[in-house]
């Protein structure tokens, strides 16, 4: 990994040892953010580092991408002995870049870790998630990906319960890999005064948020809005994500980047009459 | 739907018949781009027509939602005889806010459209989309919805086309609704000398883009990034978007918000030692 990025301001001459695996790390609260400086700990323990990051919190940005307007990507030096870059885009932005100009020719990560979120992004919120992003983003590229969330909103959340947790998934999936396409949603439980009961395997939970705009207005006497709202939970189940981190568990939600309803197919099919 | 805004500003006294359809356009483009002006002069032959829609370009928004900043809506008047609205935020917020503000209490839409949008949003696209996540939000909320795009990024593209399909398709959803929790992806192909064959119901293509990052300088010597990339269709099969475009066909991918990866929690759960 000698030599980087191919300009004089960016270059570097990180050299990477070839036994350990080569780590992604990126986020969606930003690159200065506590849960992100706790993954790169963690990550430190287990293999060789590269972060690129936002340099600004880009959380609900979904999978939104930069086109039409230009990026910035810069060094940055927060984290010691770690080879850092901040990204002026999208999470899924961070992951483009790493894979096509940062690495470009180079060795590719062998897992994508983004994280870990200050907030939940279970069920319907996989959908507007920043790091869950740019964890399909690394699936869609061929590699095994994790986003982990911390289910506590908190700018100086507790992530000490969890970094055990972080560790054991990550070299489990290094050692494993995840079936193809595949990337996974792992939500961890606040802190709370009883400890972990363990992981779940399980799917998205059939939930959604309902908003509420609250208006206010402009010292000019315009009216602007705060979207805020309620989770409401539709779902009986045990298999599910919001069941996991209700009862303690983490969730661990394989998730896929094919749309496709494909059952639906055959029911429009037979459905439709303008075929 | 009178009353529509509980505010002085916005309020206006449009009235509907009751025995219309009620039909919700929005679109990523902006509210001044020919595709929604296409979309708004087609729904208006089917029923009552309600437009909220972003005030400038949100393309590639993916499903990005407008938290931690303020949302503007205002009134637009460039459809006549149709109510209107542009919103600050991406094509996700303007689903939200015309469920959740400017309907509020009121009548919800017999079926969501967005689009149509200028360019294509096959295969992986999908993901990027914001033309498709307003109609992903709107299956979310339980509305029969339908993003259309056209394979043809050009600002002046020619949908003349395409206008009978997409009167057409509506209709049929409004007829026979959808599969709870689908929503559609509707592609065309770009104008040809050949008329398009019919229509393929059909699933995701395998595909991505491989990007590449194009670096210069500004005018101070800071290096900036234009995003730019190949599409690459790995996908061999007749039985999917990228082949129904190619083949003169539009594409109707059925698209679901459910991104478990159902088949891998067995997978995992027989794989992993951690659990």
């Amino acid at each position: 990994m000698k030599n980087l990025l191919g300009n004089g301001t960016l270059m570097n001459s990180y050299t990477m040892a070839e036994d350990k695996p080569l780590i992604l790390v990126t986020n969606d609260d930003g690159i200065t953010s506590k849960g992100i400086r706790t993954l790169v700990n963690v990550m430190k323990q287990i293999g060789d580092v590269l972060v690129v990051a936002p340099d600004s919190p880009q959380s609900g940005m979904g999978h939104a991408i930069t086109v039409g307007e230009t990026l910035r990507l810069e060094k940055n030096h927060i984290f010691e002995g770690i080879t850092a870059f901040e990204c002026s885009g999208t999470p899924a932005d961070c992951v483009k870049m790493a894979r096509h100009f940062v690495l470009k020719d180079q060795r590719q990560p062998d897992v994508v870790v983004s994280g870990i979120n200050h907030g939940s992004n279970t069920s319907i919120s996989v959908l507007y998630s920043g790091t869950m992003s740019a964890a399909i983003e690394g699936a869609i590229e061929g590699t095994p990906s994790i986003g982990f969330s911390l289910c506590d909103y908190s700018h100086d959340a507790d992530f000490s319960h969890v970094e055990f947790y972080v560790r054991s998934i990550t070299q489990q999936v290094l050692r494993k890999s995840l079936p193809k396409g595949v990337a996974l949603n792992v939500n961890f439980p606040p802190k709370r005064n009883e400890s972990i009961k363990g992981i779940r395997i399980c799917r998205q939970a059939n939930a959604k948020w309902v908003e509420e705009f609250v208006q206010r207005y402009d010292p000019n006497g315009r009216s602007y809005f705060w979207m805020t709202g309620n989770f409401v939970n539709f779902d009986k189940g045990e298999d599910n994500d919001e069941w996991a981190i209700a009862n303690n568990y983490i969730s661990v939600v394989p998730c896929q980047f094919d749309l496709t309803a494909h059952q639906a197919i055959r029911t429009i099919n037979e459905d439709w009459e303008i075929l």
